[in-house]
């Protein structure tokens, strides 16, 4: 996608064999990059969130594992890297695919092969990630098309955090169906969750928006129930991290209570699901992991100043302590279905096995 | 209640015949009070969220009518103060009821007794407010007790938004159960939710479980749904800002996906009632007028520097529109009841006739 006219990914390569990504821990305040060089310079980009969305951490850890073999092309290396990169966001199973991948191909090859082997890796996880993500727009699109020719007029699509763009490598999970019916003249507008705690939604998925052109209003967390009753949201879509074989999804905290509101309302709330993020071998949402994150997140907000200069606020009651659980589960009972790459499926275990008969 | 051991009300008088008030927008970074002498100083208070929640707002509001008797006891004086004051909130029928009180009380008296006896009236109106707050919290630490003696170990309560004695006069109405259990010893611990976008939770209700010394968390508004999944909720109470009839209420935006989530979990959730909040004329919940607030609430937050200092940060992408819906309206259905001052009952018109059969 774009920002300021320009094409842009979120991670790319460089000629002294090193990768750059946007930084996205200082957006939407200040757009720079950072270089990463070492497996190191990976897991610590993905456990600050310099990166962050399944997609974008798989190719990120992908890339990690390649430096690995850059500096070390040995099986204890491999391992090393691969449990370093797999300790940094437990729920995040396109994370455990990625690197599980790139241990299959690595595996059994010899050393000096093994560097040229992962970088190719790593790159093909990227273009590989680009074309799941364009093909969920490609059916989102069917959808979103056939709600505008029923409703007859703009559009009120809401999603939570940033399943975006910035979460992938291009095009967004989420983000992919609003992009290409935008793109082809469907009128809509976004009602965008601001995602507490980190922001995500207020500060990405409003960025990459406004830089594509998409109209769209930041909202409280706590909004999304209220638009529904008032028949101001059509449709939601929402990112997810991790889908289980039954349906059941974990996403953001606060993905469960915009789909309990979507069901209340009649709403149809749809996961773009990139097939990746399908844990085929956990049976229900009972046993994600769920991570808990750090309560300054809570407890502390960073942003810009009137008079330029970017600030860290302490916001709450001194003293008052805070828990920061940063995902929830929601029953595969409450989503209108799935979004994924090959086509929309009921959220269940019949409806994934239709759309991907090669797990039965 | 108390705050650095000393006792404290959020409204009282002085010898000079004004009021004072404690800025709650200075909260939880600064502990400052205003003074208030004119109907004009009441209304920005009210307006600028200085004093907030119903309770203290009506009370605030009579002073205010008091204040313009003082300067000016004609009919028509009367009529704009009222029309002032009822401008500010447009959603909290407390503020009605109280305005009405006080034109009730002075309408047809004569000119010279007027402002003695909106004075003593606005005394009256904050005394009552006390023994409500306090009647709440002898029928709620009945239903605590009944819970704690099932569940044989720390309570753990959640509640969204600041329905606590910085709302009222003093005690409180959701937190008026949590302070009488605490007190009497029963073992609680309190989920506040930090209710974006104004934080009230995380700056008012933090700050007052603290000062009392009540165990508690801040959680994100997002974070509910997965707590109450997880069994680690074991009842809602919340504050109202109107009550209908039929026992639709509107509280803090979110309240609604709260409740959606308890009853999804079978978690019960309460509305703390006092009966000035029940608005009798209202049929249901789809007529009660919701305030659109300023967008900046969203996208901005207020803060101390780690230097000292406090200030406020843009939080959102630069140029990013934001909306701002205040309230949300809970539907009777997903209520498990009222904590009202007479007692407990459902939340539906049979259930609130039967503790006040005068509004038959």
């Amino acid at each position: 996608m774009k920002i300021a006219g320009r094409p842009c990914r979120t991670i790319w390569t460089r000629p002294d064999e090193s990768v750059e990504v946007i930084d996205q821990t200082r957006l939407p305040h200040e757009f720079t990059t950072l270089v990463l060089r070492t497996p190191e310079d990976c897991a610590d980009a993905i456990r600050r969130m310099v990166v962050r969305g399944a997609p974008l951490i798989g190719a990120t850890a992908a890339y990690g594992v390649a430096f690995a073999m850059k500096r070390e092309p040995s099986s204890a290396a491999l391992i090393r890297a691969l449990d370093l990169l797999q300790a940094t966001r437990p729920t995040a199973v396109n994370l455990r695919w990625a690197l599980k991948r790139m241990h299959d191909a690595l595996h059994n090859r010899g050393h000096g092969d093994r560097f040229q082997i992962a970088w190719a890796e790593a790159a093909a996880i990227c273009e590989e990630d680009v074309e799941i993500c364009r093909m969920i727009g490609v059916h989102g699109l069917a959808l979103l098309r056939d709600l505008h020719a029923r409703k007859q007029r703009t559009l009120n699509v809401l999603t939570h955090c940033n399943a975006g763009w910035l979460a992938c490598v291009d095009w967004g999970t989420a983000t992919s169906p609003i992009y290409q019916a935008h793109d082809a003249g469907i009128p809509l507008h976004v009602w965008v969750d601001e995602t507490r705690p980190r922001n995500q939604g207020a500060s990405l998925t409003a960025f990459e928006l406004g830089a594509h052109g998409v109209a769209h209003t930041i909202v409280a967390d706590n909004a999304g129930g209220h638009l529904m009753q008032a028949g101001r949201v059509d449709v939601c879509i929402v990112g997810v991290d991790r889908v289980t074989r039954n349906g059941d999804f974990a996403n953001k905290i606060g993905t469960y209570l915009k789909a309990l509101a979507a069901v209340d309302n009649g709403v149809p709330f749809y996961g773009a699901v990139p097939s990746p993020s399908i844990d085929w071998t956990l049976k229900d949402g009972s046993t994600i992991p769920i991570e808990e994150r750090s309560a300054d997140e809570i407890l502390k907000m960073t942003g810009r100043l009137a008079g330029g200069g970017v600030a860290t606020v302490e916001i709450a009651a001194p003293g008052s302590p805070a828990a920061n659980p940063g995902f929830d589960v929601t029953p595969a009972r409450l989503a209108t279905g799935f979004i994924t790459e090959r086509g929309v499926c009921p959220a269940s275990e019949a409806g994934l096995l239709g759309l991907f008969p090669e797990r039965k």
